[in-house]
């Protein structure tokens, strides 16, 4: 059943869920697809579409509960407030992501430790823990942590992501500025922040 | 022209440049595009296709030659490293983008200035400087910056990104938790790490 719903859809239905914990509180009683959808900035055609996923619920010339609708996006994407998360590679953009802690706390996701080839230089910096590379693979074991948040340089970022499929991590969020290739079950989603703006820049000049 | 290639190409476009920088030098003076295809994470077919907008210049069995590759890539994506752009939001994550400036800085971004509520306390905490939002649209406007991060709160976020508009910014690029209503002149690509995680989290439950 999962499986069968398109990554991208996922995406928005997380976005869904966002912009209706914005609507203004109690005043909201329904909300029409197209007005859903352009908070959202989607076409009304493709909220209908991705809510389809989730079950019929809206009436025709109705608009969907608010309330309803908020309960069974949270139903369908799950709490994750339960996920522990391990970052690899605490440099220039892993040290800013974990000082960036109380951001994803509020979201629900807890960076459980760090590991770092300099644990010590970087302890002092943050207050996750920090921990030698060595340890990466017991620690995911042990602790049986799923999703991992890579920002070593590229060079190191293939080596390191096959240390921690085989250690058992499942899904990956990889700052690291190559594609890494991993076995089908393992998920990777990319944020490349420099392409983002090498991206905006090409189509302002 | 420029408005013919696509968005997502554009991305792709950057994507087989960084592939292609990071040959190992010397030894490859053709790539097949099924090989870099595989680095870059795409389809073969996706591949020739993409680079068919920079232009013909594969040899069908033949391979693309690197150097002329790489040469058009960074013809058709231009240099950006003269774009200065300005970060809205110097908080949690403003504050610990400010931080990676080394890391802009070699993808060629530099952040001219940040602009916070706060700007004595943020100016503490990193070297870039940062000046009240007072001062934020004549600073856009006498160094003609058409590029800025937003990192403001959700609530925040659309008065702050219609004050960038109005200032004459072009481009955003937008971590802050909400869908921005822009003119159609007005380019954002948004960076929400929480829906990144909770799209993961989604796939491995």
């Amino acid at each position: 059943m999962k499986e069968s719903i398109p990554r991208k859809t996922v995406y928005r239905l997380s976005l869904y869920k966002r912009c209706l914990d914005r609507l203004p509180p109690g005043e909201s009683v329904t909300v029409s697809s197209e007005a859903l959808a352009k908070v959202a900035g989607v076409k009304p055609t493709q909220l209908r579409k991705d809510l389809g996923y989730c079950g019929q619920f809206g009436k025709r010339g109705l608009g969907y509960e608010v309330a309803t609708l908020r309960q069974r996006l949270a139903d369908e994407l799950g709490r994750t407030s339960l996920q522990p998360v391990v970052l690899v590679g605490a440099g220039n953009l892993g040290s800013a992501l974990l000082r960036y802690e109380d951001g994803f706390a509020k979201e629900g996701f807890e960076i459980a430790a760090a590991f770092d080839a300099q644990p010590k230089k970087r302890s002092r910096e943050v207050r996750t823990p920090v921990y030698p590379l060595s340890r990466m693979g017991r620690y995911i074991a042990e602790h049986d942590v799923k999703m991992a948040i890579l920002c070593v340089p590229g060079v190191a970022a293939q080596e390191m992501c096959n240390n921690l499929v085989a250690a058992g991590i499942q899904a990956i969020l990889n700052f690291a500025p190559i594609v890494l290739q991993v076995p089908a079950k393992v998920m990777v989603n990319n944020v490349n922040l420099a392409i983002e703006l090498e991206n905006l820049s090409y189509f302002i000049r």
